[in-house]
């Protein structure tokens, strides 16, 4: 019944790992599928080479509980139910610990727009939230991580489709996509994107200026938007 | 008709990929046939591993028009084209994205030549445009961003030859070549010696010195030019 | 006799390797089998591609001399003698020379808890020993290596559990697990974390804050202890 | 004739490659034969994968000269002829441009031994030599380049046993070994030293301290030297 749901997410999930962008156990891909009410997430603790389609877990978009499958679904699953009822547009969620992105939430820093490669991907810096408060920590932890997040992009002005990541303090990156295939490249895109600007940081003696506002909006829309001219769009149209 | 160039050009895609310079659908590269009046260049937004000869596009080297071909040339294809027009001996460029010489475009800056594995590759510093200004991004940008650096070579005294890749401040590198096959390889030297420039400006505690003019001299004319001595080259003639 | 634990701990070496935690001969893992009173590990020297089961050295737990095996063990061999010896719940040691953990230990640094990565791995920093003096490196130097560990973790009240890898200064990583392919595995943890922390420091031009207690205490006991809820554990029992 | 020293030449320069120490036609690896008074080395910008053991070049000890063999030897063979004749023992020659190792030539700074991964390789730093001087570099560049390490050596005291390696400021480091095969080996471990060393001086906000001699004494006899008790050797005497 699920089927091609779970093969999509179980397929999203090995790519991710083969983009060494989740070892062992790490990281998480989940895809909603709003017509049937739920989204299929990673079991908890599973080996991606032991991934398998129906050891996907398919959850309750409207509860958060689990709807089908044998499996513990991926501990991070209130953090997912959260962001997509906060996010009715949101397709797929990506949770990894990628090291040049994790660094910058370690860090506690949102990763500015130094140049087009970050302007192609977000319209914004990739902003990174405010730490959880040792009551958001001692509850529902999951749950108010997601919470953090769809906070920071209300209190912020963002949305999920121009901002599609972000950085949970001393935590990790959540990267978003229309799809979880979409999703995994973007979680890509972040990774290199947060070593591109390590290195400008360093090679800048400090804080290198972003880019003008107008060339992001070049970037950002050439590939973004219905006046987008990147690609193969215009011949299927 | 345009069989072998297309050929040529896909594979040469293809290499740029396959040595990490251009993830997803990122990085181009393009082969001049003057005689023709054409130039081959990667179709926008294909990924490399369903690049095949026949998506190819062919675009005149008189008005940068699609000569040849069903798919939409690359986004970059007029920078291209004022490229080829502005350097009558230029035989194939590429572009990437490449994280360490991205990181130097990114802070504005030039990479000094630092030691020989720079001057066996460039006679000069790789050079580092003026960003655009509004005007030009809103305008023809892709266009002004081939101007911008043809200027940029104009204003310096530079060649493509003695000076065969270019920093797009806030943007990327574009390297030359005379074929398509010897721009990527190109590219990929380019991006080992940013990487290289980053660390030692890190072990040199700020600015290291650049090697001295006769070491450069040596190193450059070494493998290039009439007196060049490396390689097979004396058993060919 | 020892087939099982033989191959356990060459399966576990060639692991290490093929990591990339231990190149050429560098390296060794051992596991122990309390119940004969013995532990396997690496010969002494031999490259990762010629290793085989019974190539593995079978070590006394009671005085550390050699069981079984043609082949001279480990020169390490004192060092998890002693380790085994003082720790009695330790049940396999991994050595690598990992860069990242290396680099760490050269600085004579323990690598700080600066984020959930780091809290889902160990529940304190990663300690630093002192040096060794001396009289401890001229005389029986691979057994005080061993010493001036389970000496430091005596001495801060830490134990293999929760803090299961440690550095040596000038020296290197020792990682602990409760098998073989566990303590492979938080060899790779280690150097990952490692990694994080030194772009960590970079970013925040610094030195960062560490994680509050509440979020280590959080990630901690999410993935260990008996109110763990990650992974399938639930369903094992 | 030389059959079995042109294999193992070619077998050593194709794994340099494999090592990814040295790309495109970059980097050199030789071996003498001092009974027959000759030395085997690459020829001169042939790729790696086109390498075979028939186009390896067959150079005299005695005056430099091509003995036998219908390539252009390496441009650097006048760098090897000059040190195979300073140092009477010496094996093997391998050169490179390997990233971290080429950082510290072009900063012109040695690598101090900051911990038991360079003691196990090297008794003393990893020294640097002074850049050639105009003269130096417009005469016979490759020879003096050669001259320059061999007089650095006699001058600063050092043997190419203890001290296996060497970097030419401005440029790059030449690695020494009794063997093609262990020389590669040994540039391999110097790329590694070098990487560990950028890192230990970032983390330790400046100078690291150097190892204290005592520890370098140990580990670098306890693999080197009569005493030495690494490794099976035991068992073959």
């Amino acid at each position: 019944m699920y089927d091609t749901l779970r093969r999509i997410v179980c397929d999203a999930n090995k790519q991710l790992h083969a983009l060494g962008l989740a070892p062992f156990t790490w990281g998480n891909v989940s895809q909603a599928d709003r017509a049937r009410g739920v989204f299929a997430i990673k079991p908890s603790g599973v080996p991606y080479d032991k991934l398998e389609p129906d050891k996907i877990v398919i959850v309750s978009l409207k509860d958060g509980s689990v709807v089908d499958g044998s499996f513990n679904p991926s501990s991070d699953t209130p953090t997912h139910f959260e962001l997509y009822r906060s996010f009715p547009d949101l397709g797929a969620i990506v949770h990894t610990h990628s090291i040049n992105a994790t660094a910058f939430a370690q860090a506690g820093r949102a990763i500015p727009a130094y140049g087009t490669t970050h302007a192609d991907f977000s319209y914004t810096s990739i902003p990174c939230t405010r730490a959880l408060t040792e009551s958001e920590v001692t509850g529902d932890y999951e749950y108010n991580t997601g919470k953090i997040i769809s906070d920071h992009y209300r209190e912020e002005g963002l949305d999920i489709e121009t901002t599609p990541a972000v950085l949970v303090h001393y935590h990790a990156p959540f990267i978003f996509g229309d799809n979880a295939a979409k999703a995994v490249e973007n979680a890509a895109v972040l990774e290199i994107i947060a070593e591109m600007a390590i290195k400008t940081e360093q090679l800048a003696h400090g804080k290198p200026e972003t880019i003008d506002r107008y060339l992001l909006d070049k970037h950002y829309y050439r590939k973004h938007g219905d006046n987008a001219y990147y690609g193969q769009i215009s011949q299927d149209d």
